[in-house]
């Protein structure tokens, strides 16, 4: 179907880019964001939105993701970006990501009561889950599995959800977990290369992109994912799979 | 015609990016050299050039936005980027851009000759001038100089320059300095807004693309560029002026 990146080959690229690649945190996360939110765009142009986004932020990586694509998002009319960051990190990137939203007038909510009001008002148009990626490892701590639940048991009433490299909760290589605790998303944005689990969306007919443009044929063979890297069309930054 | 900022504006604007925006210059610069790689993709797209692409990076942030623009290019099929970058900047967001390029098997020339017989030998289809920019004085110091005067004398015997923010050599507000040094680009990327010299060079028919979109209609009243701004479509990172 199309070539996949194990959780450990996935650290191990993430390591050579930032090693021998010599790649920064802000690089990649700037690129992987504005993939996001282009592949959003994509999807769900500003005309069928034309309302608020509800950016779900984890506390790591994948969360830094869901920030930068936030940022671009309110730079291109049609969508509101909220943000709800409940665990933050005390890095400079992630406080800085948040200064520069705020900067550019996104608005945050803080407490999940918010979050689930903000949702079933309708006014929120997509949801983007850049709550955990491939690194993940249960179990999942609060207030996000509170979170998860709600999205879960709610899924027919809420907007859809696009997920960030992984549907937050899954098992990165098995998928699904069962206990009510399975996020259904509309749309998956495979960051650099698709996880396993990425093949079990796909099949349930979940729309696919790939995004995260760093590297080139000769880097991609030696992880076994150049046919996936020759997806991508002229200077695009995300491919639909 | 459009809106411009001067030198000292742009330094300002700058400086609220990096401290109030809470940008990091590596975020901006990846934004920045995306941009100029995407305008040069948008004018000059692979099926015009598929050869040699010579990069002229300055010693400064313009020199950055070249060496990411070459990056960017290089994963795209259908440029090979050959850098010259003479007076390397010993800071770890330059070092780390070089080791980048190298991993992705950018080659480099490093004597001026060297350039000059890779220019006379018709393999380089387009030079990309990131030499110098908005914050740039003369005098132009050597190699930049033997550069500089190389590349007017032979305007009609070598590639077309594409200039990042301003054409090196020119003054930011006053355009063209005399004495067979100034460069003839074909086309220009204005950064974030166009410099006042970019009138001049829009009026004599370069073509112009604005990128670095990094700011929204608020900031930019505040320097008097909101109509610029609003010129962007859709998620585009850059548009033709």
């Amino acid at each position: 179907m199309f070539q996949t990146l194990s959780a450990k080959a996935a650290i191990q690229l993430d390591q050579e880019l930032m090693s021998t690649g010599a790649f920064s945190i802000d690089q990649l996360m700037e690129l992987a964001g504005l993939a996001v939110a282009q592949a959003v765009y994509k999807e769900y142009p500003p005309v069928t939105i034309n309302d608020k986004v509800l950016i779900l932020v984890g506390p790591g990586n994948n969360g830094g993701d869901g920030l930068v694509a936030a940022r671009h998002l309110k730079l291109w009319n049609g969508y509101e970006p909220v943000v709800f960051y409940p665990k933050k990190t005390a890095k400079p990137l992630y406080t800085n990501l948040m200064t520069q939203l705020k900067h550019l007038g996104v608005s945050e909510v803080t407490e999940l009561t918010e979050v689930k009001n903000l949702l079933s008002s309708g006014q929120v148009k997509l949801i983007i889950d850049s709550l955990f990626g491939f690194s993940f490892k249960p179990p999942i701590r609060a207030p996000f599995d509170d979170l998860i639940k709600y999205l879960c048991v709610n899924h027919d009433k809420i907007a859809p959800i696009a997920s960030v490299d992984i549907p937050s909760g899954w098992d990165v290589s098995d998928g699904p977990v069962g206990k009510d605790m399975d996020i259904k998303p509309s749309m998956l944005i495979s960051l650099t290369a698709p996880k396993p689990c990425a093949v079990i969306a796909h099949t349930q007919g979940v729309t696919h992109y790939l995004g995260g443009r760093f590297i080139n044929g000769q880097i991609a063979a030696k992880y076994h994912i150049e046919e996936l890297i020759a997806k991508y069309k002229g200077n695009d930054m995300v491919v639909k799979l």
